[in-house]
């Protein structure tokens, strides 16, 4: 593919001199070419091959120009990322061998705020636990939406590569507009009405004026994200979480199909997640390896016994109603309605009811029947992911083969296992329970544990995130992991399961797609001859 | 710019080979030259000079490619239109000079429908009215969206030119997917996960895999979209639509302060619409030339004496509200608590109301207090278009200065002049009236009236189309009206107001993007290097 994407006359004194240039532009101290650093950038949470040869740290969008100027004139491909931690689908690490990483978390400014319009403009490097603190420390009425990733991962990271939270702005794509983009031949371009200098409505309006661009530079390696504003929700009145619980491992398809309607009809505002047995235990606690005498994986009829001390189903649903309190209340009398007799037991949450019950767990429990005590650690984390809260609560179960979680919840040192798969179906129960299906025969088959979590991502449409988490160190693993995962891929395309978002350990998948691949390539070919961005990417 | 677009090399043979080509290709009929039908495609609500050559009737995507196959061959560029009832911004005619309109109303096949999933694939040629019938035979419990435009208008040709509508999917764009697009290379390619012959979600999830094309074919000439999946609504358990009234002109900004919250939480699902008195009489009556002597234009002091006679204040508000009896009633009651103090009087609707007004207009508006009588005429229509019934009554209006009008409303007979600008705010009170100012100020000296429809387009960005209405058949009007649009254009602009949408009349203000334009055009130099493809079209 090199020879293809006009690299193969890359020298070494190509890149050498292409590292001095860059030194040249950005200072010294923010080239970086030592060994265990690059190291760091090669890792991620699965074997990967490529070698990084320096990682660069650009101040501005100047600056970012200047690193593509320079890629272009040595032809040294570039591969930027925000803050990097892609967990799951390949960290900071390229899609191709040779790429100069393009870190771009100095540039982590918050450049506009409106409290009245509801937006934020930000920069590459602006992290979700930043944006919440700023938006804490003025007392802004403005929630943001949260993923379950790291706090420090990057707003706009998330956003190009179409990832979704928890809230109504869950769909960061569709919450977002007005983007700045470094082109692959070093110009810029502005997408929407900020393309003009003096336009009111750029931050507010998404489509602006003439063909639409932002989309492009989505999923893509055809430009480099270095400015957009993201929207942001003004906090209800009133807000009440929820969290069910169906025992029966067939009764999937009609929970979806119960909540479908209220998805559609706008009484549901926010994704709805479903996640099964294993994704529970997995958040909660590490491999019961002393109950499995080390065996593994651990098999649907063992996982089962533990539910009860999990307090968890087969299924674990969880989502939020948001409104004045009346509308939260005929939310949750609809909500109840749908699920009566599809579930086994259904609990409201609010922030009354949490600080109560953080101090009352047990009475409240006799109370209400279902022991909150236990719940608890797992659910003020989700609570607050419905709110807009980071946290780092959901990625301890990527340790979930380890015996042991490191405090330092760093994915990418090395021993942590991990690979995410998220097919998207229709929001229909039959697709639902297929995928799900798919998923527990391959994973099972592999050797590792189906951990799942369905959202109702959209009116109309469900992802399923699929981890399949395990350990580094064991050897064997990496070799094992990779073919199940890649095996589970292909079974999900074969039946018509695609996903919404890949990692450079699957990109091979988006080919196949006749005159959009063609289209692509033409796209590519023209904005960027000398194939300097990210080959590869989205776009192989 | 012929030359720079590669057309300089156009010979009357080249259009009669051709020509000849587009017959064999198509079939005689669907070629046509006749002078009439030519002179028809010329002529739209504002003088044009653009000369269209022939009219080309594909029947199916094959055909299509067969056009633009041969308009390469031939170096004649091609003009695609759906149902070409753009009217405002051209209809049929085409940017440059010497296109061939190609018309996709053959292509008129709702090919794929789902009640559960809600949505609907459709061609080119697929009308509202069709598509309103279509739902009406299967008795299906799922609701379209329909513009103010005519009821024979193109759904695709909307969508693509990113208008709305009323309901809450009054965002066609943002509620359509799986476009398939023939480029002007002759290629095509389908968008999202649609390009995966098997995928289940090409219909429910928009934006697939990889880059997210669809924007990048709206307002766009880089392709034709010959087919389009479009989402429908679930019709409410509940529907009331309502009505208020602001008898002072300088009201309208604290009103569109007190809805924007309303837009933002949800309790406003569907764009509201708020009409000045102008936009109303046009739709109730024609210029009272007995009044004002025959002078022209209708002054405001003048104006204001019709409200009474019309049941209008000087701005008119249209909304619905959608859900069950419950959270109807809840939003009823947080509108209402919205605009207390600011509004005159505020009347709620639904469909039983609806009936005994149609038998009892009179008893009841002594009742309420208002006279629903005059106003059933006006606000049936209007109601209808808020459950997404297609309505011709809006049309009338772009008589208004006529003495009357025809009952067959095709705009394009050429007596209807009319000129219609769209600019977007932020959904702040200051920049709506902002931009009324400027219009009242620019159309009134320009000798017409302003007529303004202020729409909460999204949750946080208005439309403000102004319609410039005018009788073609009096000598210099056609003038003066266009001297007036490009002079509201260039003010708005100048004041940083862009609009949502241009027509041929005003395509200029595409430029001045810097980036953005130098993309674009390298965009259409790589997809379309003869430039057949509708040249000058969002892209100069």
């Amino acid at each position: 593919m090199q020879a293809v994407l006009g690299i193969a006359g890359q020298s070494p004194s190509g890149l050498e001199g292409a590292i001095q240039a860059w030194r040249d532009a950005l200072g010294s101290e923010f080239v970086v070419t030592g060994r265990a650093e690059l190291e760091a950038a090669q890792t991620t949470t699965f074997r990967t091959e490529q070698r990084v040869p320096a990682i660069l740290r650009p101040a501005n969008r100047q600056q970012v120009q200047d690193c593509v100027a320079i890629a272009n004139r040595f032809r040294v491909p570039i591969y930027p990322v925000s803050t990097g931690l892609n967990w799951g689908y390949g960290s900071r690490v390229p899609d191709t061998d040779g790429c100069a990483v393009v870190e771009l978390i100095r540039m982590n400014r918050i450049v506009d705020f409106s409290e009245e319009l509801a937006y934020v403009t930000v920069e590459p490097g602006v992290t979700q636990a930043q944006l919440f603190r700023f938006l804490q420390e003025r007392k802004s009425r403005l929630w943001m939406d949260a993923t379950g990733g790291s706090p420090e991962s990057s707003l706009i990271g998330n956003t190009v590569e179409r990832g979704f939270g928890h809230t109504p702005y869950g769909d960061h794509f569709a919450n977002s507009c007005a983007y700045e983009v470094v082109l692959p031949n070093g110009d810029f371009l502005e997408t929407g009405f900020a393309r003009f200098g003096n336009a009111q409505a750029a931050e507010s309006y998404r489509w602006g004026m003439g063909p639409v661009l932002d989309g492009l530079f989505t999923q893509s390696n055809l430009g480099i994200v270095t400015r957009m504003t993201i929207w942001l929700m003004p906090a209800p009145e009133h807000f009440q979480a929820f969290y069910f619980r169906v025992d029966d491992d067939e009764a999937l398809a009609g929970v979806v199909n119960a909540l479908r309607p209220l998805r559609m009809d706008g009484t549901l505002r926010s994704a709805m997640h479903i996640a099964n047995d294993y994704k529970i235990m997995a958040s909660m606690r590490s491999y019961p390896y002393d109950v499995t005498g080390g065996a593994t994986p651990l098999m649907p009829e063992v996982m089962k016994t533990f539910r009860k001390e999990l307090s968890c189903g087969a299924w674990n649903g969880s989502g939020a109603l948001y409104g004045t309190r009346r509308q939260v209340a005929e939310a949750r009398r609809l909500v109840k309605r749908a699920l009566r007799g599809k579930i086994n037991k259904i609990q409201f949450l609010d922030d009354f009811m949490l600080r109560v019950a953080g101090r009352f767990a047990k009475p409240l429990g006799a109370l209400t029947g279902w022991d909150l005590s236990g719940a608890l650690e797992l659910v003020r984390p989700v609570y607050g992911l419905t709110k807009g809260i980071p946290t780092t609560h959901s990625l301890k179960s990527c340790y979930w083969r380890h015996r042991s979680v490191p405090a330092n919840l760093n994915l990418d040192a090395g021993d942590c296992g991990l690979f995410w798969c998220a097919p998207v179906t229709p929001a229909e129960g039959g697709h639902t329970k297929a995928v799900a299906r798919i998923a527990y025969d391959v994973v099972l088959a592999g050797g590792f544990e189906p951990m799942l979590s369905i959202t109702l991502l959209t009116e109309r449409s469900a992802s399923c995130v699929i981890s399949l988490a395990y350990d580094r160190r064991i050897p064997g693993e990496d070799d094992k992991a990779e073919a199940c995962y890649k095996r589970l891929l292909r079974m999900l395309a074969e039946h018509g399961y695609y996903s919404y978002r890949l990692g450079v350990q699957g990109m091979e998948q988006m080919n196949g797609g006749g005159g959009y691949n063609r289209f692509l390539r033409e796209l590519k070919a023209t904005v960027d001859p000398n194939c300097i961005l990210s080959p590869g990417r989205y776009n192989p």
